[in-house]
């Protein structure tokens, strides 16, 4: 198969339908597998991740496809995407350029609000 | 603060309103920093994982409450809980028993789909 069909057959897979088109995706470090951020991403966005090798997601605010720093130059570029045992989730492995929060920490999950340790 | 008022304090901060009462929620292997697997919680949820400290998720196609586990064995203790940045969106750090996912994996997401190295 040709990546471009590849590419088709894994998104006729993925299953858009329980968040009205959306599904979640968890961002996460490829190199210290620390979770960066959540977001969500339809169609357009997962076929625009694919053949840009750049995570793109659905930004649900402003309604369109959203290049995760295209604005800022934090960039995330995919190592590798992997899906849930459902098909309702994306987990995109990246080499994250910069902070990936917009608060300009490291991750967006910079606050613990419990700990058992 | 008592626990249990900051706990209150917390359940109160938690924007619940984006997902008609839900957030999602990412499960992290506190020792090895894998993802699990995501699901959702309502505020019944959390108040419950808080409170037990195991895993509790709102089940989308049974609608209940789900202590993860309760019948598998395969409990999740809460090591620690972390809030994103714009607080709708949780991350359960965990002690995992056995594997997370239904099919016997340790993680759901055991397939990968893109890899770029």
């Amino acid at each position: 198969m040709n990546p471009e069909t590849e590419h088709e057959n894994f998104l006729e897979s993925v299953d858009f339908s329980k968040l009205n088109g959306l599904v979640p995706v968890v961002t996460q470090d490829a190199e210290n597998s620390e979770v960066l951020m959540l977001a969500f991403a339809d169609y357009e966005a997962v076929q625009a991740t694919l053949e840009t090798g750049y995570a793109h997601y659905h930004s649900r605010s402003r309604n369109n496809l959203w290049k995760k720093g295209a604005t800022s130059g934090n960039l995330q570029k995919i190592i590798e995407i992997r899906v849930d045992c459902d098909d309702d989730t994306l987990l995109y492995r990246v080499r994250q350029s910069g902070p990936a929060c917009h608060t300009g920490n490291r991750s967006c999950f910079y606050r613990s609000i419990f700990s058992s340790i």
